[in-house]
This record gives structure tokens, C-alpha cells and sequence, in this order.
């Protein structure tokens, strides 16, 4: 992908964004429902955070895309999110999926590929909790990673499912299934504060709720959120004045911003 | 009301907060519950957060208001809900009943509807929400609303359920069922933050805790709210930033920054 | 306990804790989830937060220190404590437990004591909760304690479950059921945002988790949240900006800062 024609998509789309702030539905964990919210807002969108089976099937009905994130599950939870899921498949709603701590326990695990296997269209996760999906030895300690992916495995991941990997570490790793691309942005201050993937997946999920093209969504996302959290690491003295920073950093986001700090390779 | 009066009732009021710390309990949503209770603290009253069947009862009788939000919804919330207003009601404790996304789904607008004809003091939502509860064209998208009320159309929401109306939008129209105001007072940065309604709910029960006027407390903790919202605008470099000045400014109101960028008029 | 040995303490477990990583598993409260795994990477540590009871067992596994607070309470929330407690002590991870509200309905207390009496390692919490775990007089109001304890008191609670105690307020005590200290640090600002308490207990769990030393590891976590709130407070225009700047201030912390502003006194 040329870096002229990503900055020509990413001016559209976040004017398409802010012009029809698409409700992004989330099934998201409670630590994260609150910064989820609000990164959706600043991106322009327009979150709904909502559980209950009896108005899943409404709510994804004004929805443009369907984020899932199963960082704090119970059995209920666990229902609502197929019953999205259904619901969203069946009204070709695009869904992602962020399998937090898949691979740290048979709970998670089982959960994300059960998603998975319902049929989403972007999964986002750490490359541990990616690797996971594969059943091979994805490490996952906690809910943070300690893994790293190679460009073979997300692809693997991204052909076996169907679907785009955004796979994130050191660098960044997006497949679609046929070619990989590295994304070497962002900050290790991403890694010190909670909720840093739930957010980016709310950003993404909010251009796939305005661009169908998902490896390109998912390049604009993660781009947008790498770049904010540039340009937030230089002005904050601290791990909480970082999160507040980053957010403000995607409320005022533009391509141009991006595009002048975006390394972006393709590599398969 | 004149805005001398409503400035020596509001400076009252500030400080009967800060002597009593009047406990405001909160059934709220778990996307606003952070929020919430920090700007309950800011404002200087004492949040607590519980739905817990076996320990409502007990905590409505040490509660000097009760503040429900419908934001996020599952069974054992809405029993929860019902417990509480029954317990307040019979107590003397007032409440009110903030119906977010009544009108998005037919749980939300039902539950709303249970809650309203419980008894409820006060109702606080956007303006779409608070046409949802007369069954009108209230076309509420998400939660957010694209609708806007009528003067006339406020008063008969107050009328029917006897009570306070608050309903917030571009302008805030305020009635007891025989008066109508308008309140041109805020900022569009209010709307790019979540649980800035919540926030809202949260300081109008702190001030329904000491004020049994309720149309009083309404306006006067809608003022604190939206003049605090400027002048937490007047600083802000992003989204995030802007909810945390407004959290601060709250915390540092007094009655005369308010009064002296107070917009309001009777209507009705 | 000398000054000088204390540094030197500090000193190294800052180091571990940043060296290791350790996971610090909470089953927590709504209120409390954000700003708690915040924290908690802010000192260094990695937090998760579930009570997903498929894999409480799991997670606590690979968990070097459990918290349990007990703010937000359901059922299923009591189970899931229950569960990662026996666990735990089977285990040997140690147990951190902050009965918030003990004292101010029966659920709460008789939760408490049950968690308590299972057998953990440190208790923390407000004067007026310690004392509720007496079963004395301890009146607390909601949430927040307008109790203060007495040395005897501390002791005799540390004494009577065999572990340690935290107790907080204007100044906090600590005994192990031997010894009380007393510490004078920490700002009124402490008071004026949600989750303080729970923060504190994410710390000292932080500290639990490479410090087996369990006074001393209360001792550590005690010092370095008081002192960043001191210099919070330094620096801040508000409550929400003194919140972000209490993490940030722990995102940071020396036992250098530490040290020079401790006022710790053996008392008992």
C-alpha cells in the first residue's frame, strides 16, 4: 500500500467517521468499558456498552460494527457475546475480536476461538494471545505477552480464520491472509498503562464501521493510535498523564499527522 | 427564580454539602461508575456504588439520595433497581432516575417507564430520552440523541409522572410540570466525553441530598455542571484532558462563577 | 524499624518489582478496576483482573500476590473470592484483603470476616472497618470511616486473625499483632478522589508479591502511595488532576523520594 494512497483513505475515513459517528456496539471488560468509551468519542464515533440479552439483537442493529473483548468473562457474558456475534453476522455487521489472555487460561482460550470460529473479521491481540489461536506455544503470562510472532504465524492465523490479524509487540504485524505488513510505531508507554489494546481495538472497530477494505481499517487504526501515542509520550511526565494525553492526542488525529511519522513495511 | 435568590440558595447548598457529605447512593452503569463517583467526591457529597440485593435496604437508609442509571442493564440489575426505589421511596429518600438509551430498546424504555411510575423525583436524561417516556417520535440513536424537545413537551414528561424533568441538548430545558426554563449555558466538549450525562445525574442527586426543592436542586446542580464544563473548556487541549478539568472545576465551584455566566429563563 | 534498613528495602523491591513483573491477581470492585490496574503498572507489577470462576484457579497459579476487595458485591462476586482464596492459601500466594464497608451493612462484614477467617495475609483498610472486624463500635458511614483507632485496637485485629494490618486515616497504623507503627504522610487529596483505599491495597499487594515480609511489604506500599500523593498534591488544580498525578508520581517513585519525606514512628 502506497503511503499516498493511505493518507487519501485515512483523510476519508476520518471524515467519514466524524460525519456519521457510527455506533461502534461493545461487549468490552469493565477495567477497560470507561477509556474504550471515551477513545471511541474522541475518534468521533459513538460508543454503546451493553450486555443484556434482551436488547443485544436492537442494539446491533443500529450498530456499524461490533467490537468483542473478552478481558473479564462470566458465563453470562459469555452469552451475550455470541449472541452478538450471531446477531452481527447475520446483519453483516463487522465484528472484531480481542481475545485478551487467550492462551492464559481454557476459559479464554476456548472463548476466543469460539469466536473466532462464528466468524469475525478482525482479530486484534497481542502476539501471544495471537499465537494461541494457532494451539502452538503461545506463552501468554498474565494477559500481557512475552512472545513474539513471526510474519509466517500471523498470516497463518489470518488464513486459518479468514479473516485480517493485527498482531501487536515491538512491531506491529497486520496480515490478511495474503500479504504481512510491519508497523514499527507507537511507544513502550502503550505497555504501561491498562486498557492500551482494549483502545486501540475500539479505534480500529470505528473505522471498520466506516471503511469494508478491513486490513485497511485496521491499518488506519492501528496507525492512528501508534502515532497519538507518539506524539503523547513526548508531553507527559507519567504513566496517567500518558493515558489522558493519548487520548487527546486521537481527538485531534488528522492523515497528515500520521502519514509524516508511519513506518510501514510490507514484508510478505 | 431570581438569580439573586437562586445564588444565595446555591451557595447555601454548596456548603450543606460540604458540612453533612450527604451519602448519595448510585445504581449506575459500570462505564460511568469512576466517573460518577469522583465527581460526587469533587462536589463534596459521598458516593457509594452497590446493587448487591442483600445490602440495599441497609444502604438506601444511610443514603440521603438515590441516584439510578439505566446505562448498562442485566437482570439482576434491574431487580436491584427496583429494590432501591422501593426501599427509598418508602424511606423519604428522594431519587432520580437517569433513563439512558430509553427509547433505543424496548428493555431500556420499559425499564424506564417501571422505574418513572415507581415515584421517582427527578428525571434527568438528553432530550430524546425524555420524549421516549411519552411514547412519542423520540428517536433516540445509541444513546445519544438527535431529538429535540419541545418546552411544551418537557412540561407534559414532569406532568404525567410528577415530577422534575431535566433534559439536556444544544439548549436544557428544565420543568416541574407548571414552569419551564431554558438554560443556554455549557459546552460541545460535554459531548465528546462519556458518562457526561452520568457526571450530571451525579451532582444534581448530590444537591437533591440537601435541597428538597427539587426543581432548586435541579437547576442548581445543572449550572454547577455546565459552568464548570466552560470553564473546564477554557483549558483543555483534547478530550481527556477536558473531562479531568471539568472533575477539577467541579471540585473548586462556587456559587459566584456560576451565577456570573448563568444563562436562564423562564419559558413557561 | 530504621530508616536506613527501610531504604535499602525499598530499594531492592522497587527493583523486583520492576525486574519481575510480578502478577497481581484482584478480584476488585467497578469503581476501583481501571484505576487499580493503573496502578499497579505504574510500580511495575502486572496486573489481572477476573472472577470468572472457570478460571480463578488458573489465574492464581500463575499469580505471585492476590487482592480481594470487596466493593462491588453479587453473588457470584462472593464465590469467585471465596474460590481464589482457597486457592491461594493452597497455593501459597500471599493475600491481601480490603474489606470496603465492613461495618456498614451485615453483607459486607460477614464477607469479610469470612475472607478473614480463611486466613489471609494482610488486611488494609479504613479505621472504621478495621474495627468493624472487632466487632465494635466501628461506625461506618457508607464507605468512609468517621472512626479513629487506637494502637490496641490495630494489634489486637492483626492479633486476633494472625496477620497484618493496615489501618488508615488521618495518620495510618500498622502492627503485625507485636508491633504498631504509626505513619504521618499522605494528603487530604487522598480523600477527595474514589479508590484511594483500593489503589493503596493494589501497592501494597505490588510489594506483597516480592517481599515476603508481609509489615514490611504494608510498610513499603504504605510509604511510596503516601509520598506520591504528597507530591501529587504539589502539583495539582483539583481532584482529578491530583488523581493523574498520583499515578503518574508512582510511575516514578525512588526510595530516595520516599525516604526523605517519612515520618514513621514505633509506637507499640
Amino acid at each position: 500500500m502506497h503511503l499516498q494512497r493511505l493518507k487519501e483513505e485515512l483523510e476519508r475515513d476520518i471524515a467519514r467517521i466524524a460525519e456519521f459517528k457510527p455506533v461502534v456496539h461493545h461487549i468490552t471488560n469493565y477495567v477497560a468499558m470507561n477509556d474504550s468509551a471515551n477513545i471511541t468519542i474522541a475518534i468521533g464515533a459513538s460508543p454503546i456498552m451493553s450486555f443484556a440479552h434482551g436488547e443485544i439483537d436492537e442494539l446491533v442493529s443500529i450498530a456499524s460494527s461490533l467490537l468483542i473483548n473478552i478481558g473479564t468473562l462470566d458465563e453470562y457474558i459469555i452469552q451475550a457475546v455470541m449472541l452478538a456475534v450471531k446477531s452481527a453476522k447475520s446483519k453483516g455487521v463487522p465484528v472484531l475480536l480481542d481475545p485478551v489472555g487467550s492462551g492464559a487460561t481454557k476459559l479464554r482460550t476456548s472463548t476466543a476461538l469460539s469466536v473466532a470460529e462464528e466468524g469475525v473479521d478482525v482479530i486484534k491481540g497481542n502476539q501471544g494471545e495471537i499465537l494461541s489461536l494457532l494451539r502452538k506455544e503461545g506463552v501468554v503470562r498474565g494477559v500481557d505477552s512475552k512472545v513474539t510472532a513471526e510474519a509466517a504465524d500471523v498470516k497463518e492465523v489470518a488464513r486459518k480464520f479468514g479473516l485480517v490479524v493485527v498482531a501487536t509487540g515491538k512491531e506491529d504485524l497486520i496480515s490478511d491472509g495474503r500479504s504481512v505488513y510491519v508497523m514499527r510505531n507507537g511507544t513502550e508507554m502503550l505497555g504501561r498503562i491498562t486498557a492500551s489494546g482494549c483502545m486501540l481495538g475500539s479505534v480500529i472497530a470505528s473505522f471498520m464501521a466506516v471503511q469494508k477494505d478491513f486490513l485497511l481499517a485496521s491499518l488506519e487504526g492501528l496507525a492512528c493510535y501508534n502515532v497519538a501515542g507518539e506524539l503523547a509520550a513526548e508531553k507527559s511526565s507519567g504513566t496517567a498523564s500518558f493515558r489522558s494525553n493519548l487520548i487527546d492526542e486521537i481527538s485531534k488525529i488528522t492523515a497528515e499527522k500520521v502519514i509524516e511519522r508511519l513506518n510501514l513495511e510490507r514484508v510478505v
